[in-house]
C-alpha cells in the first residue's frame, strides 16, 4: 500500500516533501549534507510524513503546501534519531546499507544528527506556537523513552506495562504528533483532532510491536539489517517478555545471545504469536478511533495504514 | 566582572535564568536531569544569557522577563554543544570536574545533549519566526563550524582566514545571536540591532581567540581541564598558525605532542603575543561598533565584557 499508484497522497505531494528534505539538509559543509542524504535517500518509508499528510486531507486540508514543511520536519527529527541510535548500538547497517557511523566515524555521524535536529528550527519558525510545542512535546518523549529503553536493555525482569509505556514515548508520541498536527493545520474540529491523535498513537504502538517482532522473524535481505540484532542487545520486546513469563528456560537461552535457539523458543511457546496479537490489537483500535471522521478517500487511506504497518515485512 | 556586584543585571534577574534553566532540564526520566543538572550547575559563566540581558537593556527593553526562555534557551544549545564535544573529544574533564560522557558513559550523554537540544524548542514555542529564524541560522552556524573544525584537526596548511571563518560560525555566530535577539525583543530601532548584532560577532571572536590562548597559557586549576588539549588534538589556532608560518621547527614539535616545549616555542617567537593582539582587535572593534547607542549602564557594561573576555584567566 505504501507508495502505491492508487494512494490518495500523489506523487507530486510526495515529490514536495522530499525537496523540503533535500533543502533542510543542504549545507556549504559538504560533508553534512552528503552524510544527510545517504540516511534519507536511503529508502525510508516516510510513514510519518504521510501521516501528516494523509490527517490533514482527511481534516478537510486541502492546502497540502503548507503542512510540507512540518512532514519534512518529522522526518527530519525520526532519522536524527535514528543516526544517533545507530551510534549508540554501534550498528553497521540499516536499510541495506552502511549506517552514518559505519561510513563516516562516530563523530561526524554525531554531528551529522545534530545537523539534522537544528535544521527542524527552520522548518518550524514560520507555524504558530501550538504546532511548535506538539512538536517540543513530542521530541521530549522520544528521547525520553530512548533513554528509558537504553537503562531497561537486559532487564529481563521488566513488566509488560513498563515496555508498552517506553513504545509508547519513543514511538507513538510522535506518530500521534504526525497525526495531530496534520488535523491542526486543517483547522480540523477539536474531536477529530482528539480522534486523530488516538489514531496516530495507536498506529505507533502497532507499528513499533511489528518492529520488534520483525526483528526476530524477518529475513535479513527485506529488514536491511541482522536478524535478531535487538535480541543481541538486550533490548526487550513483547514476545520476550511473553517468554519470560511462561518459560524458564527463556531468560537462560536469552542470556546465550543464541539468537536461533532463543527465536525457535518463542515460536514453540506461542510468544510471537502473543506480540502479533497485540499488534494487532492496537491497529483495530487505531481504525476504530477514525469512525467519527466523516468518509473520505484519505480516511480510507489511514485505515489501510493500520492494517499495513501489522502486516509488513520490513 | 562577571557576576560583580555591581552590574545592571541584578541577582533576582540572573536566579530567574537558573530557574529557567532548572525547569527546561526537569525530566521524569531522573538520569537525564541529572546528567543535565551536573553541567549546568558546574559553574559556567553565563556569558551568552548575560549578552541576552544586557543587550536588551542596551536597547531599552524594561520587562526582562519576556527575554527570560531565551537568555535560558541559547545557553541550553551551548551547554548541549559541549556535551557532544566531550564524547568527540574522548575528553574526561570540564570545569574542574566529569564531563556527562565520563560520569555517565558515551550514549547517555548523547541522549542529554539531544535532551537538551529538544527542550529548546519548548523555551522558544512563543517567540515569533524572526527569532527563531536568528536563532535558527546561529545553531546551524554553530554545527557547521564544529564540522569544519573537526575535519581540520592536524590542518597544518591551513590559512588564517579559515581558521577565522570556523570560529566565527563555532562561537560568535551565536554571541552575535545573542546580542541581536536581546535588541530586536526590546523593539530597538534595526541600526542598533545591526550595531548590537556586530557588537556579538566580534566579542565572539575575541573570546574564543582568548579560549584557545587558555588552552596554551592557562593553569590547569583555572582552565578546569588539562593544559594544551587543545594542541593534542591537533586544533589549530592563531598562534599555531603564526608559529608554522614563522618557524621551521614549529610543524615538528607539533606533530610531536610535546606540549611544553610546543608552548615554549609559541612564547619564543611570539605566537601568544600575536594570538592576543589580534583577540585585543576584535574586542576593540566590539566596543567601538557600540557608539551608535544611547549612553546607559547597560551599554558600558558591554563595553566592559568585551575588555573581560580578552581578560579573563579562565
Amino acid at each position: 500500500m505504501v507508495g502505491g499508484s492508487r494512494s490518495t497522497i500523489t506523487g507530486e505531494e510526495l515529490e514536495l516533501v522530499e525537496d523540503a528534505l533535500r533543502r533542510a539538509v543542504a549545507s556549504k559543509v559538504s560533508v553534512l549534507s552528503k552524510a544527510s542524504e545517504h540516511i534519507i535517500l536511503s529508502g525510508g518509508k516516510r510513514l510519518r510524513p504521510r501521516l501528516v499528510l494523509l490527517s490533514h486531507k482527511a481534516s478537510g486540508g486541502k492546502d497540502i503546501s503548507r503542512v510540507v514543511p512540518l512532514a519534512a520536519a518529522v522526518e527530519l527529527l525520526h532519522t536524527a534519531s535514528l543516526i544517533h541510535d545507530d551510534i549508540s548500538d554501534q550498528s553497521d547497517l540499516r536499510r541495506g546499507q552502511a549506517t552514518v557511523n559505519a561510513q563516516w566515524g562516530d563523530s561526524l555521524a554525531l554531528l551529522t544528527g545534530d545537523f539534522m535536529f537544528i535544521r527542524l528550527l527552520g522548518l518550524i519558525a514560520a507555524f504558530d506556537s501550538r504546532v511548535i510545542r506538539v512538536l517540543a512535546d513530542s521530541c521530549l518523549a522520544l528521547v525520553e523513552g530512548e533513554t528509558l529503553e537504553m537503562l531497561s536493555l537486559g532487564d529481563t525482569g521488566m513488566d509488560e506495562q513498563t515496555y508498552l509505556r517506553i513504545v509508547s514515548q519513543k514511538t507513538a508520541s510522535l506518530f500521534s504528533a504526525c497525526a495531530e498536527l496534520g488535523a491542526v493545520l486543517a483547522r480540523g474540529s477539536e474531536p477529530h483532532v482528539a480522534a486523530l491523535k488516538e489514531y496516530g498513537l495507536n498506529l505507533g504502538m502497532a507499528f513499533q510491536i511489528r518492529d520488534d517482532t520483525l526483528d526476530l522473524v524477518g529475513q535479513r535481505d527485506e529488514l536491511g539489517k541482522p536478524v535478531g540484532s535487538d535480541l543481541g542487545q538486550g533490548k526487550m520486546s513483547l514476545a520476550i517478555l511473553f517468554a519470560l513469563r511462561k518459560s524458564e528456560r527463556a531468560s537462560e537461552l536469552l542470556l546465550s545471545r543464541d539468537a536461533a535457539q532463543a527465536i525457535q523458543l518463542l515460536r514453540d511457546i506461542g510468544a510471537l504469536e502473543y506480540a502479533v496479537l497485540k499488534a494487532n490489537e492496537y491497529s483495530e483500535r487505531a481504525k476504530k478511533v477514525l469512525s467519527v471522521l466523516p468518509a473520505s478517500e484519505a480516511k480510507a487511506e489511514l485505515s489501510k495504514l493500520a492494517d499495513f504497518v501489522v502486516a509488513r515485512v520490513h
